[in-house]
């Protein structure tokens, strides 16, 4: 593939062609956080996309309306885009670009509003030609539904390790955390388990997919958060296998990381390893039961 | 209004007046909870629903695919209203009417995804006439965020006042509550107060509204945070809002409460009190900071 080059070789009026991705993704480097829920979208879907994870331009983008024009935003990850182009409303509510470029950038952050937006546009929301738009809508919005169950279970996996205060250290709180992880293995864990498997059942198209027969935000996010629980909780997530009452979860989770794609994905160094973000391994925390 | 009755006084092929609302909102009884921002949402529309708060029936609804269709549901609110009409492949994981009625019907959980869903057919996303669909999506995606991230704060009131388990009593996790609670007064409302001031202050409408100058669903959600917060922790509350450092946020609460959809809504009976739930009054979680 030859490489482009900006204003070289260009005729007046010619669209520059850029091989600069409309999309960067920011996110905090080192982990693969809640950043990975948007990251495996564009790997699922082959979209180019930039990995932004440069720490100073992070902490120009949260709290900063200055920056990334209204609204700000709260927490990372944040999805950088051009803002549309003949919409003079959005413009004066756009930032600058900080991605590179010259051109006014809009800003997105909370990961379902990110996952909501880019889905229809990355193919990962089920729709089927020649249906009508009502039905889309509605599959969207279960799609949606499902992103969010799996994320509450991601916020919960790690409010074990925090169950007092995010600000504070684990260890100042890990008597706290003793006690809340018992209730997240014995209880939460399982209660979600069996809402997925249902999901996976009760799905008429019989596809190891959550909704419909192709793949979905709801299944990357849920391929995901039970990737993060096994690195986390390996004891009881080898127990919960082994006892035979989630098969369609564990199939689709082996199904998902199978995809030509994200399979490639996983393998390279793209895929960053857990550490001390949202997935946290600690001994006193996991048990069979 | 004159009452139509089902089935009388009907000519053939004349279509069926039917006086029952299309949309019907399932939640527990009792408290306001996480229901109240979907009902908010009607009430500000004028959008006529069905408040079904039967516990029967939402024993059925929850983790039912057989009575609900495809997907199942984790936890209400769940939002119903009739299948899309002539969408064959939605008839197939559509589940039973359960408001009454013969038609099947559509069941979508997760407050984010019912807003979302609803937000754009109750006018509530702050669309613009004439506006391209380009600027529309990315609007809706702020709503969306801000709606989010309003929903966090109101989740970690929540989980003050049950930091371990939400299937134990409070009172068994009363000194990990006290604890948790401190953090939430001193560092967390104030980083949310903050932002919120900073999403209305760097609004180029100076709207009292988060986006626009029309009311979206980030502002009825925030408004119900906000007073759920007011209700729960009336010291901090008053010396937050003595401080002064958030004159906007104060201001934006009763502007929207003033509305007169609103005002109307929260002078009626069908504004529950605050109990037991969602948001609670713990004389020992409260203080000046």
């Amino acid at each position: 593939m030859g490489m482009e080059r900006r204003g070289e070789g260009l005729r007046p009026g010619r669209t520059l062609m850029s091989t600069k991705p409309t999309y960067t993704l920011h996110y905090w480097p080192g982990i693969p956080g809640r950043g990975e829920y948007v990251r495996l979208a564009f790997e699922a879907a082959g979209e180019p996309y930039t990995d932004d994870m440069d720490v100073k331009t992070l902490g120009k983008l949260v709290m900063s309306p200055d920056v990334v024009g209204h609204p700000p935003h709260f927490a990372p990850p944040v999805l950088e885009f051009p803002a549309p182009a003949s919409a003079k409303r959005a413009k004066t509510q756009a930032g600058q670009s900080v991605s590179g470029g010259g051109t006014q950038s809009v800003f997105i952050s909370q990961t379902p509003a990110i996952l909501a937006y880019l889905g229809p546009k990355l193919g990962l929301v089920g729709d089927v030609e020649g249906e009508e738009e009502a039905v889309r809508e509605v599959r969207r919005a279960q799609v949606n539904q499902l992103v969010l169950t799996a994320l509450d279970l991601s916020n919960e996996a790690h409010d074990v390790h925090h169950p007092v205060a995010t600000s504070q250290y684990y260890e100042d709180q890990k008597d706290e955390a003793i006690r809340r992880a018992e209730d997240f293995r014995k209880n939460r864990i399982p209660k979600f388990f069996q809402h997925f498997e249902q999901v996976l059942s009760s799905n008429p198209a019989k596809s190891h997919r959550l909704v419909g027969s192709s793949t979905t935000t709801a299944d990357l996010v849920l391929f995901q958060v039970l990737d993060g629980i096994q690195f986390a909780f390996p004891r009881r997530w080898a127990a919960l296998e082994k006892s035979g009452k989630y098969p369609m979860l564990f199939e689709m989770k082996n199904s998902v990381a199978g995809e030509e794609k994200l399979k490639a994905y996983l393998a390279s160094n793209r895929r960053q390893e857990y550490g001390m973000g949202l997935f946290r391994h600690y001994e006193e925390l996991d048990a069979d039961e």
